[in-house]
């Protein structure tokens, strides 16, 4: 390996328009450029303390035990997983696509016995239906469920699900991965206990941090713990101590937090705010429209019954090739877009509007660019 | 909060002198801010297949298993750990200061059987204590050793210690958390079964991955397990799959990895190199001895019987105070330096030389502003 070429590397500049990660604007990757601060310094508290203002409000939230997680968006869920579960504990997890799928393998690891809620891929869950699986399951003690499934690009209605949860005396674990600044997304109205994001979706942050939100009654759960939870680097009951100060002793230092990207996603959260969480999600909604009229007009279909407008998942047309209209936007254009995954693939593509790469400027060069691509 | 205001930081320059992050070169900083690509990208992935070959050069091993773990140093730990145990295993672990305390308890948390092998914090193991011990307890599947104890500046030696661990059929686990690029480290040559790091010390990068690097012992006993790993997020029988296409099937996603920092890690390895991973040891040396001198020259006096060259662990002098002279230097130098952690607090000051940080300029300015601060 020649190490003088190694190290000259200048990636090329992308249009992500894929399941993520989404387009980082400048400002962002400015804000991850600057001069590393250790991670007790107060300079570095404040940023970070600000930084978990900004994400409650961006998760319409009061829970005090709002931060990013050291890792990208699957610790988030195996954060919520390994403190809110012990071994014996059952759980309901909703499985229609590949997160629902993954989230049933990290709560089996934490020694959870969990009921599936299975539905087609595509197809979101019904109050009735998880109705029925409570009172079949009536030890349950969280149900688990996917807002925006990135895999199907279903948008799963969570209005009136809590109520049905919490009569139970069960938990609301939401994955909030791909909806987080992009789709409406009420943690306190909703009455979700406990949700997990990631930053390189719609708050178009780069990949490194899992922001998550832990309610009131999942403090409970937690304190209520008989044994330790598995993992010491996703350990809540220390983690709180760093990031809040919370659960007695004052702040603690647990491990070394990822600097730069707490200052990316410090500048990222800044410009949500800046646009107004209200406006940000309209402006997705009218982007999804945009998008669906033009692929519409081309005669494809989408797959999903409801759709998330963050990520458009499409029918790929009988006679395309696959990998070969993938590779021609990526080499031609410079457009990511994504694959069809499990069951989907190679019946599907996805088509990623999120935050920062959710503007007319990118639906429209996708669609002229799907157009000449598909007409050769 | 006043979003505005918010959004307009600027972090102060540190010079970066405690136990780490160390300070970054702007040549980083500015690999950090290339614009971000998919994770699935031929040309991210051609990036991150650099990367992991420069990671087997500054581990100095050819194991094809060596990859950056998506978080900080701990994630790093708890990786070696989840995949190589599972409960009711038997491990020993070397405890004499914070770091291997955690591994005590980290390992523990996957249900092992810890047998401590302890001695006072800022003394090192000798090859005998190991010995005995291993008699002691004939099923010991895994030791696990800290080389650079960051909490107290002690050096461990390494040498002899594999030929004892293996004819016991054992495996060997390292900690090189800081010592990797900046204190000798020879994976291969010295039997080493399995190791971690953070980028944040001798490799001068912001924190958020861990590199790691498994051995043919390691794997053979991960492909021995009875039971799934407890942590999805780390399961190296998945991630393989992803970083080197390893364990059939070729080259599978995962999860998203932090592509940002993957681009920072990749520069700051392409840096070691460039210098020369022998000239860089040397260079650590080199500032290590030249700090000392001073500080002797001072009075001040070295806590550990082996210090290492990365981290200088030096008693607090009588009358002086603590916090009083560490706020000073970092208020009216810029500088930060690292207190004593457990049972060192308030007794020892860090002081961090490495990476980018070992430079005589740092070395003269920090002699310098001690001097002044001691003697007011």
């Amino acid at each position: 390996m020649d190490i003088l070429d190694a190290s000259a590397f200048i990636p090329t500049e992308r249009i992500l328009l894929g399941p993520g990660p989404s387009p980082v604007p400048q400002r962002v990757l400015r804000a991850l450029a600057a001069p590393t601060l250790g991670h007790l310094d107060p300079l570095y508290l404040a940023i970070m303390d600000r930084t978990c203002t900004m994400l409650r409000e961006v998760f319409r939230t009061n829970n005090p035990l709002t931060f990013p997680v050291s890792g990208t968006g699957m610790a988030g869920m195996e954060c919520v997983a390994v403190n809110l579960l012990e071994p014996g504990d059952e759980v309901i997890v909703g499985v229609n696509g590949v997160f629902g799928t993954r989230m049933v393998d990290v709560m089996a690891r934490c020694g959870a016995t969990v009921h599936p809620l299975e539905t087609t891929w595509g197809d979101t869950f019904t109050v009735d239906q998880l109705g029925d699986l409570l009172d079949a399951r009536p030890r349950v003690k969280l149900v688990g469920i996917v807002q925006a499934e990135t895999s199907t690009g279903a948008h799963q209605p969570l209005a009136g699900l809590a109520d049905l949860v919490h009569e139970r005396g069960a938990l609301l674990v939401v994955d909030a991965v791909t909806s987080l600044g992009g789709q409406e997304l009420r943690v306190d109205d909703w009455g979700i206990d406990a949700v997990y994001s990631g930053t390189q979706k719609c708050l178009s942050c780069p990949p490194g941090l899992a922001p998550v939100s832990f309610g009131p009654r999942a403090l409970a759960a937690m304190d209520a713990r008989k044994t330790k939870v598995q993992s010491w680097y996703l350990d809540v009951s220390m983690l709180r101590k760093y990031y809040t100060g919370g659960g007695g002793g004052g702040r603690v230092y647990h491990h070394t937090a990822p600097i730069n990207m707490t200052y990316a996603l410090h500048e990222a959260l800044a410009m949500v705010l800046e646009e107004g969480l209200d406006a940000r999600i309209e402006r997705h909604a009218q982007m999804h429209r945009r998008l669906r009229a033009g692929l519409e007009a081309m005669g494809l279909r989408y797959l999903p019954r409801h759709s998330l407008h963050t990520l458009n998942c499409i029918g790929i047309p009988a006679g395309a090739d696959d990998a070969g209209v993938r590779r021609r936007l990526l080499e031609e254009y410079g457009i990511e877009i994504g694959a069809g995954l499990g069951p989907m693939a190679g019946k599907a593509w996805r088509i990623g509007l999120m935050g920062h790469g959710a503007s007319v400027r990118n639906v429209d060069l996708v669609l002229a660019a799907l157009e000449k691509i598909l007409r050769a």
